[in-house]
């Protein structure tokens, strides 16, 4: 059992009407605010008023910057990067989902880096600092509201990657779940997903670690299996969208991770699909993670399943371990492509073995990933021909 | 469905070998320490020297107040706090369990405060501030090291209330499951059942909340379940221990609250029983919770028992509810009294009826408590009479 540092110091403001907060909370770390946004649905659903009638009675000055992509772009980010050291931008105020706020992590970040930002994100300069961050959420899926990480996409050379530093974790985050009401059924379906990825991601792992964290995945992935059904039947249903909204940030926030030190399998081969075909990140991942699990079955690692299978979807424990275990990837199967309508496979959504050997490369690094099994380009191929 | 608001910047170094980071984290605050500890078990298991050996090379001044009581009594917070303001303290660290955590929290916002901190405790006097407070915690029970709450006592008047302030939070806690490797069979057994008795003083709560904090509830339970037996068999497994560990901290750090807004009630009664009796407030919770639950059971109440006793103890749910209620407050008595083999009656610990009636009234402090169900004094009596 490894040691590890608990520490996760964002301020959460969870429920209805707590935007009486955000003024003072901005306030605390800055006069000069960068209001960040995606494509406007904020407008839309008025939270953009809401938020600037605040912001504006404690008299903080407001820049903005909105239509930052879903898979957020470097251009964005250096854009917007520009603007904060021309205005001067103390503290920067996320209004969207996953791709809003980890371009603001980024943005924050690189606003004391001269020079391009994807050296950031590539690793080739390190992160020392990042502006001041709050975010309110209007999407549950990505957890970024909560952790201190940022994926950001260059589209022109295909490339998508995570970054993460202290200083880009969010000091406050507003969590309204009546905000999510207007999100579609499809970004409803993608967030869960998204959801369940990270939470598996930790769950399929070999690092000897503490039980009490499996309980609580166990617990998370029931949350999202109870709720994100009701959602989608009953989008303004309050305490659906308001577990799928908490769940969605302990998924990811640290919490979980305890002593585990095991890479994240899933994460970058979706993060190929959507550098080359620029699809939604939970679609991917809903798509990919029952055939990876399918894959990494074996002798070895089929305790794992047995007890993901008994716990979660309640299979009978009496059953043979191998038939619990395909038992239980089936029943992830049928929540993703049943239950929550997603489209099962890379033909559905035209990817094609084009580009497999490539992203494979790219997923493995040129080496491996070393995750829940060790995974080479080879099998990263195979686990994409699984997905056809 | 109620807002609520999160807020638990604890910094905390969980596992072995850790001590090396406490140093730099106790000059972070200060650099005039108290070291505070109860009756000297951190000498025989060498916890002590280590800790000065580490705050004498980060050159920090350190004072000593060691003999903390359990059941900390006001009288002791009093004379640390003279020390603190004599000696200029600027950090607090308090290396123990609950008691010594509980009153350096009082120490370090009696400091703050002119006169008797004994006013802090009971609200006569509002805490304002607190000194900077770091922990190492030696015994897996109340979570004080994550809280922002402390209980003391006046034994000269048989008082005994809780108090927090969000001053009062440690700022980083050092969790080291092999330093409670020496807790005795009896005190692993108590601050197993205080765990749960915090959990359950959630659990049974009629706030409509997010389901997803009952699966973690359930989960935390089941921690405490499956470990707090292996840990007295085999007192150095450090998996039970660990397990143990972090359970107490989760199981009143404020993330299982979400939104409930109801008052606890074996707490309030325990705290009699201590303040008269002085026992160990483990023991106490223990005796009083299945009596408590079981007052509590009807026909509006008993949906909450179905849950627990199938969740938590496996309870076959096709069972009539009632049936599935009384199971489950069986089983937890049976884990409580032979599992863990604490004392069953107050008769065996030496209470009779001789101050239920005093204990009813101050528990409920002359009016009632507005828990699970309204319990007025003479509830709290019948109660009393359950454990006799």
């Amino acid at each position: 059992m490894n040691n590890f540092i608990y520490n996760i110091p964002v301020k959460v403001y969870f429920g209805e009407n707590q935007l009486e907060h955000l003024g003072p909370e901005v306030k605390n770390y800055g006069s000069k605010v960068l209001l960040t946004y995606g494509g406007g649905s904020i407008k839309k659903i008025g939270l953009y008023d809401n938020v600037m009638h605040e912001l504006k009675q404690m008299g903080v000055e407001v820049f903005e910057f909105g239509g930052i992509e879903p898979n957020p772009r470097i251009e964005s980010v250096n854009a917007a990067i520009a603007l904060c050291k021309e205005k001067g931008i103390e503290v920067i105020l996320a209004v969207g989902g996953g791709s809003t706020i980890d371009a603001s992590k980024v943005i924050g970040a690189g606003v004391y880096y001269d020079g391009d930002a994807w050296d950031l994100v590539t690793r080739k300069a390190p992160i020392k600092n990042a502006l001041p961050l709050l975010t309110i959420l209007t999407l549950s899926a990505t957890g970024s509201e909560m952790d201190a990480g940022g994926v950001i996409t260059k589209l022109s050379t295909n490339e998508k990657y995570g970054i993460g530093h202290e200083s880009m974790l969010p000091k406050v985050s507003f969590l309204d779940p009546t905000v999510t009401y207007s999100v579609n059924a499809y970004q409803t379906a993608c967030g869960s997903a998204d959801i369940i990825s990270h939470i598996l991601e930790l769950y399929f792992n070999t690092t000897e670690d503490l039980r009490m964290l499996d309980y609580m995945m166990e617990g998370l992935l029931r949350t999202v299996i109870d709720y994100a059904p009701v959602a989608l039947k009953e989008p303004t249903n309050y305490e659906a969208r308001a577990n799928l909204m908490w769940a969605s940030s302990w998924a990811i926030n640290g919490f979980l991770n305890g002593g585990k030190r095991q890479a994240w399998s899933v994460h970058p081969m979706e993060h190929e699909l959507s550098a080359f075909y620029d699809i939604t990140h939970g679609l991917g991942l809903a798509q990919l993670t029952p055939r990876f699990l399918r894959y990494c079955l074996n002798d070895q690692t089929v305790a794992r399943y047995v007890r993901f299978g008994v716990e979660v979807f309640g299979i009978d424990k009496t059953l043979e371990p191998m038939e619990i275990a395909e038992r239980s990837i089936q029943s992830l199967e049928t929540f993703f492509f049943e239950t929550l309508g997603l489209q099962k496979t890379f033909t559905e959504i035209g990817i094609d073995r084009t580009h497999f050997k490539a992203m494979a490369d790219k997923a493995c690094r040129g080496k491996e990933i070393k995750g829940f099994i060790t995974l080479k380009p080879e099998d990263v191929e195979k686990i994409f021909e699984m997905c056809l």
